[in-house]
């Protein structure tokens, strides 16, 4: 499975008056995820969406365990669980201190800018994740 | 069971370049209508906390049906499915037109600010809720 | 000279640890509340950009005199000073209870869409804003 | 004088349906460019705040002269023209590609977290920013 991990620290613009980061801040967080897992896969995001192809979300699921706090520095490990087909899945597992605060998933799926219809993923994209699905 | 609706707009902030309401809103959406719905069912959402008590979000699922656009109506029905424990679920169907555009749900804990831990729901929430689930 | 009022509440996503509505969410009032001053003078910003107009922000500033806090209503007034030629300026009075919390204004330039370039107000809101400087 | 700068991305949430980086997120890009330069300086602004003191934005001014795009990597050069005394006053320089997009500045104030008073800025910052206006 592709397996890769990124780091970003609490914005004080995220926390909210419990002191917490706000709850809406971890769908941004895989976001930012997910844009970092791409880029160390080898394939950026943007060149992607340019070459006409975009990634909407079509679900999600959050589990909230602990708290983040201002100025932590959060790691988030990403797992695609398996290749893309028309569909991509990607889970998220963030740490503070080692510490697993928080879990969640989000399916997207591959849409042609110019058509707005559902494709299969890139050959590209196909390319650079089959080997870890050996 | 307790349901009510509140509508907001979609800013122009809250768009992204696809041209839709990025996705990371709704859980926002959804916050603003937990809110209206409380004020709806006779309890501010503020005076509860000023009391005391907060309400952290401690897991959510969204499933995003159809893009919403820059200055879209959205109404929001909300559904309090039981009544209250420790816990506290709420359900979202948000439409634009009529037309069924996102399903979610979140479930949130009621905590004591003073010592950080879990509760039951205020007796207020309790005795304004009973009359819809007799 | 046009001016027109609209009002809004402050979220708990928009809330700081410090328990303010953070600095940033002024700006996004100052939108909000250009968007329900067009409504209100009869041209929907939506159509307008619709219609190939887009009006970027180009200069911005702002006076923080007082918080905010959750939950706050507050009652944004708007005044165009001048008619608009090819920039547009803003600017924006805050209160909560009648007390003023904040100043702000912005300029926007209106710009042609498939163009990129700047172009003079449309004539539909220069006849709409004309009664108001006579 | 004390100058400084750190780098950050534009995320795909902070777009809008202009394409643009909504003009919105450079007073946050602010604040991150601030956080990191008192990291640099040697001060955790998180450490400030905890220690009991509190830095509120008390006004602020944008100029845009060039949109920031998704991906683009931004370079935030800052500078603290005068020493602190109540207030603290940055600049800020945006840069993508060498090319300057965007400046702003912002004024503070050191608050006392307990009595909400203004009060000097801490010794420590002092101490810390001096030998830059020998």
């Amino acid at each position: 499975m592709f397996i890769t991990e990124t780091t970003l620290r609490v914005r004080y613009v995220e926390t909210d008056q419990m002191g917490y980061a706000h709850h809406s801040n971890y769908i941004v967080y895989y976001e930012y995820g997910r844009v970092e897992a791409m880029r160390n896969l080898g394939m950026s995001y943007r060149e992607m969406e340019e070459s006409g192809v975009m990634m909407p979300v079509i679900d999600s699921a959050s589990k909230y365990i602990k708290p983040a706090f201002y100025d932590d520095e959060i790691t988030i490990k990403i797992t695609v669980p398996e290749l893309p087909t028309v569909r991509m899945r990607f889970e998220y597992r963030l740490f503070v201190n080692n510490q697993l605060i928080h879990e969640g998933h989000t399916t997207l799926v591959f849409v042609n800018k110019s058509t707005g219809r559902p494709m299969r993923a890139p050959q590209q994209m196909l390319d650079l994740l089959q080997p870890y699905y050996a």
